[in-house]
């Protein structure tokens, strides 16, 4: 009986072609429904045209058709003015499953796997039996090529049905593909519209026309000129690469000295850094890497985890900026008006199994964003947004493990994504983002992204908690403010009137009720001008002298009409020196700030210096002075940036042992007063 | 600039060799953290083991050893009894990537794709540079074969390292593997240990031991020696199929004619069936389907979608059945103590995209669960445990749906996944699982398994909703009657005392007082007996007759002692004819079950009939009972009928549209009376 099951089983054992096997799977390709399906098909479509302009220097324009044939077919029409693509190339890059430019270069780019176009064509013969056309002309030939083509799914090569050429009217170069597909439209969160919405936050320099079925058209315009900073393709960085990858690279490398192979097919390894290298695995130099060892291999890979290696280059990615997802807050959010929108993080790029990724978080908060909903999240890939899978992805992971209570967040058991009226955006970027299926909806759950997107969560979140707790604080104090500054000079008017005796002089009152040093600020937003008002009262019996500071929202901007003139500026930090306010008098200062969106200048950071701050109220002393009484904050500051260091030094990339990072935070978000000095010093990152 | 882009890009575009693809992308087969690659390596040789065994009907006996070789270096050994694999498909089963003989087979499988342990063996080479070792005996065989081999990532064949053959001491037939891996071994949620146990729990013919890197042995013994029923390999369904998939069977069969293509090689297409299909849709029988063109298919397949066809078979599905999801849940939960086990459902097969499928749930509730934390989900494909990724899974999505308020569990404003002293279980079975991913870790969200998954949820949970209700009235009615039976007696005899006057007759003021007849059940248990006592008290003021119905928890157990005997056994519906108890009186039933574990029946279920239903306290009417004098109940239970017929009516696969089933059930779940009848008549079900 088990004999001839064995050979009954070797018998049915066989090849299971790439195109079958995604044909029986086409749900991890991204089409699961008919919804998605269509999703899908706009998003592989639109995808490659933003990469390949962007490859050729162009800025794109991108038309995207959809419309209703029956119930449940659609024509899908996309037509971009890219670089197009050579007549020999057409049916391999349209159909066949994993072919492309971009799996071998280390860069980021939105495509990566050469399947998805290929799967549209297919999914669209399998749904609707019909052939996809494609027309597509480069700018040296005279006339553009066109095919209808359908996938041969058993050999995985494009069978081509029938082709030609022909002028293509008016269009220098460019490609078009048309499709039909079963799907259904629909509007909502996980729709066309709204992906393509996503789509041109983050890629403003696209211009994106949307005809949806009912023939509407949706036009999102080009709004930056710049086209993204071209990314460059580079070599594998040393740090986090596996044992296999390495051994096999070396038996490849054409090289001849185990020190040039280091040097020259590696990033940021020097020929010290290599010798460095070597001699610490106790691997000769000029040893030809074709004959290292499996145990010479696991030597080497062990010594690069050991010796310090520069970061990787940045110029292999594109982050969005903190301006841009500011500006693509705002937009989504045009209607809801939100209160705050804490300074965007973009941290520095990091390494995961030798690919380098860079992690970038945004937040708002307030105004009419739901209350008793969770917040809303989202989710960005190499600047393309991401509908599906939210309850799989690394930055859902991430963001439920925060303890947003602490945040000013509500969370039940300080666990799961937390309700508030706030939006979370993400954008993690990478040479090779590790997507957890070939749908690419949602980023694997890989420690060390992991760690980077909760690390820039707190950042973030630390903004917005500080902002939380000084509008608590300001209304406090305004009230206070409104009692000595006009309740009691009222109350002495009248009184004086009564008795028929002068108004008395209330300074020494006042400075006695309250002894501080008590710093207002205001901001008003008119004819694109920030009007910003600081003023410094003293309500202490003495004269007094201490530094201001103002952090303004960026150091690029133009700024007009400082009154009085500042001592020094430094970046985006501005400083005046107050040699002398007497008691009971007021010391003000203006500016104004002009060429920002009222959004993006609603609060004024104001801190100050050389001043007891146990007698200041509404200002925070400036970090990392060390002037400090306080101590404690000091060593909080210290501990903050030790930590960092620590960390640094001790992530290893793809490392999956805890880093220990909650502990860490936890003690320095305690409230126990160490925590909001935590948050002022981390605004240097 | 353009048109160098387009030759530069046609350059560099080329294939990407699978097992490049995979390597590159290691995340996807379930690779992306050390802790998972673990579990990932395990899973996919146990799976393959059980599946063997299962295939040549032999009680599988699976040993896992986990050695730790260094601080992420870990040997992973698994040895089965399987049939073995004979020699010249070892090199293939395991160093080739889609390569198997399950995909083709339409039929249920642990695996399906041919690529798990393919992947395990890349991702040790890639990580610790070692080969892996396979030795395998067939039956037949007088000696074993092993080799040592490795994945060429750049050709997806296997490089044999090392091959011979040798006696193997003691194996009569079988197959041992030992790759090493870098890897992380932990205990808690998604440990090693934990999928063994949930297999063990839904493969109780399966005898596994396992030794842990520490060197203790966790054995899980066979529970049952009756192998799970062969699943048989079917024919598609041709419900749902795609039009690009049948237009392609049609061209390559072999049948002359399309009556006897579509009567052969589908399942549930009888002559007649097949004539209906191509008359609506206008195609002749006698058409050779070489020759149907893409319009003729296309209205062939919607014909199909018309005409009434048998439900698909269910002999290629292998369901756990209620009896083994009960025991499993008990296992799981052994310490815990839940007061509550819901009957688990096992729904009909149903149909998506041409692939049988089958759905199963079972709950338990109360007891030491923890009330303040989300539900616990145990997540099941195909008797395979599901550890990863519960956010991105269909079962989730389906949980999260379902307004738990309702139940009696809390879930902020009806979604998402609720809180509360409960464990959902979820089995899907289908001869095709779609994953979202090659990892295996969730099911993709199908709009017609969703449904499925849902409706399953909530019959599940309006049994526990009773049981709810149940409680909390008995509690009620407990007092009420230690009010009448205890402290009313006692109250006459101590006031009778004092006055020195006889004890008088409470008959006639209980009446009054209640004027009911009232059912009171409890079960003890003890030496592996629950012992079972119902008494009916006529607190009225005549004589009373009724029937009495009992349901037991299974109809196959061993029943002893009915005291009286029941006039009526069918299935497990026992009955008793009360033909009199006098005003004042009770009349006691009781009976004793054995075999059955104490968990397994905690809740006796008591009907009645022939009785008004307004004067009956503690038991409920017996569904589909026509003497009702209250018509609301008989028209919420057709409306409950006719809405099932409805659905099954316009439930297409893979229909994307929605069944509004929500709505219906709203209308019939709401507290208005109605909903407990629905509640009773869904035990038909």
């Amino acid at each position: 009986m088990a004999v001839s099951t064995a050979e009954k089983l070797a018998q049915g054992q066989k090849e299971i072609s790439i195109g079958e096997f995604f044909q029986r799977n086409k749900q991890i390709l991204g089409f699961d429904s008919l919804t998605r399906a269509l999703l899908t098909s706009v998003k592989e479509g639109v995808d490659n045209s933003l990469d390949a302009c962007e490859e050729a220097g162009i800025l794109p324009d991108i038309y995207v058709e959809i419309e209703q044939i029956s119930k449940i077919e659609f024509k899908i029409t996309m037509e971009d003015n890219g670089p197009g693509i050579v007549k020999r190339q057409i049916a391999n890059v349209f159909g066949r499953l994993l072919y492309g430019s971009r799996f071998h270069a280390i860069r980021q780019s939105r495509g990566q796997q050469g399947i998805g176009i290929s799967a549209v064509v297919m999914y669209g013969q399998l749904t609707t039996g019909k052939p996809t056309y494609v027309i597509s002309k480069t700018e040296k030939e005279e006339a553009a090529h066109w095919m209808n083509l359908v996938l041969n799914t058993k050999k995985n090569r494009a069978d081509i049905i029938e082709e030609d050429f022909k002028i293509w009217e008016g269009k220098e170069h460019g490609t078009r593909i048309e499709v039909y597909v079963n799907a259904r439209y629909t509007a909502g969160k996980q729709s066309v519209l709204e992906y393509l919405k996503g789509t041109a936050i983050v890629n403003p320099h696209a211009h994106i026309t949307f005809k949806d079925p009912a023939g509407e058209i949706h036009e999102f315009k080009r709004v930056s000129e710049d086209i993204p900073r071209q990314t460059k393709e580079v070599k594998p960085h040393p740090k986090g690469i596996e044992l296999g990858h390495f051994h096999n690279m070396a038996k490849a490398s054409s090289h001849r000295r185990m020190v040039a192979f280091l040097t020259d097919e590696f990033s940021r390894v020097s020929p010290r850094v290599a010798k460095e290298i070597l001699e610490k695995a106790g691997v000769r130099e000029k040893k030809s890497p074709k004959t290292l060892s499996i145990q010479e291999a696991k030597a080497v890979v062990k010594a690069i985890d050991a010796v310090k290696i520069m970061a990787p280059q940045t110029d292999c990615l594109s982050p969005i900026g903190p301006t841009l997802i500011k500006k693509g807050l705002r937009n989504v959010l045009s209607g809801l008006k939100p209160k705050f929108y804490a300074p965007p993080i973009t941290r520095d790029p990091s390494v995961y199994s030798g690919h380098p990724f860079q992690v970038e978080v945004g937040m708002v908060y307030g105004g009419q964003l739901p209350k008793d909903k969770q917040v809303e999240i989202l989710r960005f890939a190499n600047r393309v947004p991401l509908l599906y899978q939210q309850g799989g992805d690394v930055i859902t992971n991430a963001i439920s493990k925060v303890d947003w209570r602490r945040y000013g967040l509500e969370q039940r058991g300080g666990k799961g994504i937390p309700y508030g009226p706030a939006v979370i955006l993400v954008h993690v970027a990478s040479t090779q983002i590790p997507f957890t299926s070939e749908s690419k909806d949602a980023i694997a759950n890989i420690k060390i992204i992991d760690s980077e997107i909760e690390r820039a969560l707190r950042l973030c979140a630390r903004k917005l908690k500080s902002h939380l707790s000084k509008s608590a604080t300001k209304a406090k104090n305004r009230e206070k403010f409104n009692i000595v500054q006009i309740l009691l000079p009222e109350i002495a008017k009248k009184s004086a009137n009564i008795v028929g005796k002068p108004v008395p002089k209330l300074g020494k009152t006042i400075t006695s009720i309250m002894d501080v040093i008590w710093i207002d600020d205001s901001i008003e937003y008119d004819k694109k001008r920030h009007k910003v008002q600081v003023d410094v009262y003293n309500y202490t019996s003495t004269i007094k002298k201490m530094k201001l500071y103002a952090e303004l929202p960026m150091d690029d901007i133009d700024m007009k009409k400082f009154d009085p003139e500042p001592d020094d500026i430094n970046g985006d930090k501005v400083q005046w020196n107050i040699n002398r306010i007497a008691s009971t008098d007021s010391y003000p200062i203006k500016f104004e700030l002009k060429g920002l969106e009222k959004e993006e200048f609603n609060d004024v950071e104001v801190y100050f210096s050389d001043m007891n701050p146990a007698i200041v109220i509404g200002a925070d002393m400036l970090p990392g002075d060390w002037n400090l009484d306080d101590k404690r904050i000091t060593a909080a500051a210290q501990s903050l940036f030790d930590y960092d260091e620590a960390v640094s030094k001790t992530k290893k990339p793809d490392d999956d042992d805890d880093l220990d990072y909650d502990d860490v935070a936890e003690v320095l978000d305690d409230d126990n007063g160490i925590g909001d000095s935590a948050e002022v010093i981390s605004n240097d990152e």
